[in-house]
This record gives C-alpha cells, structure tokens and sequence, in this order.
C-alpha cells in the first residue's frame, strides 16, 4: 500500500487495467444488482425483473447479454425453462458483493443525503 | 442467502437500493481506479492524472466533484498546494477496493479476452 513519492510511472502508483475494466463492469446501471440476486439463486428472466424494480426487459437482456460474454453469468435450460445463474467466476464476486453490501449498509444514510429524494 | 422461491416481494430477493447506488458509485467510469489510486496516499490532482493513463482533465475534475459530494474523497491544502484523499467513508471502501482487484487478478485473462485489444 506504498508508492515512492514523485514517481511518474503508472506501475507506482496502484493503476492496474484489469481492476478498472472489473470495477466498471460490476459497476455498470442494474449490473451489481443482477449478480447479488443471483448470488441468492438461479432466476427466470422474469423473476429478475420482479426482483429488481425499476428494471427494464430491454436493460435487462442487455445485460445478461453482456453478463454472458464474461463468463460471470450461465444460462440453463431445465423442463423448457430458462434460468440464469452465477458461473464459477461469477460466484468468486460474492466478497465484492459482500463488501459492497457492507459498505452500503455502513454509509447509507450519507450516500442518500447527498442524492436527495432518492430514499426510499 | 436464501430467499422464499415464488415471492414477488422485492425485500425477499437480496435487492437493496443502497447497495444498487453503492455499486453504481464505485463502478462510474474511472471511479474505482480514482478511489484505488488515492488509497495508496493523497495526490494532487496532476499527480493522479500521471497515475490514471487516458483519464482527461474534465474528466477527473467531475469524479472528484462528485466523490467529494459523496463524503468519499476530502480536498486538503498545505503550503498553497491541494491534495486529494480519502475520507474515513473513502478508507472504508479499502475492502471493496481489495476484492475487486483480486477478482480481477484472478479472472484477468478471462475478462480481457471478451473485449479484445483492451490488453496492456
């Protein structure tokens, strides 16, 4: 957790491309929120948008779409229903997830002060 | 981590509005690598321009804006110069920070190989 003072190099200074592109994906509109309730259980397409109110179908697919390509998300198909759950990589987000939640639950109070009308 | 199957009720689901803003905050373009990058000691605002390569000036002026508006990031001058750094609720993200840069570590690869040409 030190970096030599006065250094230019990017290397020093705790910049890492891999931890930008990982926090902006998990980070991206309803992302964090698709991989926490899969955290709890395989879902249909439409028990996720039950559970995530505010959720578009269109946003939805998007990014499960997206989910899928990185490998966080697996589709499976059981009696003719589609559910989606969490691959391998995706359950090894559960400490991300956790800390996030941690951290929300902590603060909550400050962070929604600061974006008043958004309590709910 | 277990939910009633067939509640439509979003409380049951692990759905949380203040863990959707968190993950939200955190993942916002350059936002976790600003967040990284300060929790290795407070920067002047060139010095974490020379630590983010491709952030612009505009850019970083409006993510700590809003961090600063989120409690998370603190202004401090001394001797007429400013530097940036982490509040007490910055400090506290140090766990998020952590899991998210070893989730990465660990699925480098994979991630980087669903958008090729993004490899360093």
């Amino acid at each position: 957790m030190t970096a030599s003072p006065g250094s230019d190099e990017p290397e020093d200074t705790g910049y890492c491309p891999f931890f930008q592109h990982a926090s902006e994906l998990i980070g991206r509109r309803w992302t964090g929120s698709i991989i926490k309730v899969l955290g709890e259980r395989p879902l249909r397409f439409s028990q996720m948008r039950t559970a995530i109110p505010g959720l578009s179908d269109r946003l939805l697919n998007t990014r499960l779409t997206e989910l899928e390509q990185e490998g966080i998300v697996e589709r499976s198909e059981t009696d003719g229903e589609v559910r989606y759950g969490l691959s391998g990589k995706g359950v090894d987000l559960e400490p991300v997830i956790a800390s996030i939640a941690e951290w929300a639950a902590t603060h909550a109070c400050e962070s929604m002060q600061a974006q008043p009308g958004k309590r709910r």
